[in-house]
């Protein structure tokens, strides 16, 4: 079979033999997969990644030990936990310390012809989303992953900096959630695709406003994002920080302490809303697709993936 | 009458007409004052001021509105809100944004024999709390807010880190509560002070535990500080930010998001818990108390509130 393989910022496709599958796991055969800037950051060298990356994916079960997965459509959960720690007894297994994750650390991924994921990992998509929905489950739980953490009252103004993937699911879940959302960003055509769907939008041209959200959302990517949520948070505001950006990022924490602003750090989400979501077929996905690529052809859709103004890039 | 005049880093006393009093307002003749850590960091010339600093004091009534004000011994908070926004409408009045602060934005301070406060800020200080521990009633506020912020299971293991004054209120404070607390801190007599409390504490010779609290209050004065909070918080943990140091201060945000950490800042406090806790005696602050030095010699006092191992010195 083939496998994407990155190495030192290299993407390559290689021949593999099909993976063994451990006893408690099952075998995937890929359908359709995500490119997430998590990816491009490994390319770049971050955590030193050396193997086959990918951890948004739809793929069909081929084996597995749990007789009726066989042959399903399914998503999966990108933390693979250990099950035996106090993480794991609270629900926790997103922060097991002892966890793998897929196609991150210590677990191949999904840009391959096939993988395998532990059965409990697995949530089955229903047979109404498309394969082309059903690969933003992980994004779109990472999304909801805000609303899991802090309680934003309906009717809220909400601000969303950012209008990458990440930013353009974050703002149409929260709009979703009845919250006012403004979403700030540089790209025009991206900001369109929240717009559709209601949120107001305005293109980051100069100074943002000052001290004027409860509740900010910082999804931009870049190490200068931190400051600017900072901000435009409000005294006693909250900034959900969804960045993440390697290395020191500088910050003015005298405004934080002084305006007693909380910072949330926030990452990987629940399927099972997110799975709810795109059954309800709510979130506008199609306008967020950019390009759709053999799996054969992975190193140009790294480079499609990376170039300025692109979206979400398939490998199909 | 007598004033500490700071300029350009530059303490001295000035002869100063006693200030008129606004309505409203009233005026106040020096009993005791306390040089904060924010004192020094004025001197080293943030918020460019220039004036009479000092927010901690006790002070006697000379004239009032309120007749039965005079001749009483007060404490006053120090943020002077404008009481018609909607943040003083919430009681909010710290983060009112046209608020002055006493001795530090655009409000002569209380190192001076007389300066004048509005009677909504003051307070009564009971008879039984002597004036060398009523000094204390701002800062044990401000480590008082820690618990209005966020709630800290009794119980619960919280570590506090830096043993300066701040640090030493906080773990105090904590520990009064019901929490276990672990002081790291580098000077061992400053840590015996909470130590003989029942705090646990711990001298920082090397590298502090990783991922070890859910609760982590980061007092350290230092810019270092932030990161090692960062590293000692569990995932999912809180680290309440009480240090305001000047300029940016770098942080890895990875982290934050990753462990999905939360960050609260936290600056001034309510004065009636802190009123309740000094009546009830159970707050060593004799021991924090590193020098008296009369009013007329502030330069001197300035010179030993900034020496190394020093703790609260007090102008009388």
């Amino acid at each position: 079979m083939i496998a994407v393989h990155l190495e030192n910022g290299r993407v390559s496709i290689k021949q593999r033999p099909r993976p063994r599958r451990p006893q408690g796991y099952a075998l995937i055969r890929l359908n359709c997969a995500g490119i997430c800037n998590t990816d491009l950051e490994l390319q770049r060298g971050y955590y030193g990644f050396c193997g086959t990356p990918g951890h948004e994916f739809v793929g069909e079960v081929v084996e597995a030990d749990t007789a009726r997965l066989v042959g399903r459509r399914v998503v999966g959960e990108i933390n693979l936990a250990c099950g035996n720690c106090s993480w794991c007894a609270r629900g926790l297994g997103r922060h097991c310390p002892n966890r793998k994750v897929l196609g991150i650390v210590r677990q191949a991924g999904a840009f391959a012809e096939c993988f395998v994921l532990p059965e409990r990992n697995l949530h089955v998509v229903p047979d109404s989303i498309p394969s082309e929905h059903a690969v933003f489950a992980e994004p779109l739980a990472a999304a909801l992953e805000v609303l899991d953490q802090v309680r934003i009252p309906r009717g809220a103004s909400v601000a969303v900096l950012g209008d990458g993937k990440l930013g353009l699911l974050v703002a149409q879940v929260l709009h979703l959630h009845g919250a006012e959302v403004h979403q700030f960003g540089r790209h025009v055509e991206k900001l369109r695709i929240a717009q559709a769907v209601g949120v107001k939008v305005g293109v980051v041209r100069k100074r943002l406003p000052v001290a004027a959200y409860d509740w900010v959302v910082e999804a931009t990517g870049s190490s200068e994002g931190l400051q600017q949520a900072v901000r435009i948070a409000r005294p006693r505001g909250t900034v959900v920080m969804k960045s993440t950006v390697h290395g020191l990022v500088p910050i003015d924490t005298a405004r934080v302490v002084v305006n007693e602003v909380t910072l949330v750090g926030s990452r990987c989400g629940r399927f099972e809303p997110a799975l709810h979501l795109l059954r309800a077929g709510k979130v506008r996905l199609s306008e967020m697709i950019s390009a759709r690529v053999p799996l054969a052809e992975a190193p140009r859709a790294f480079d499609l993936a990376a170039a300025k103004g692109s979206l979400k890039v398939l490998l199909v």
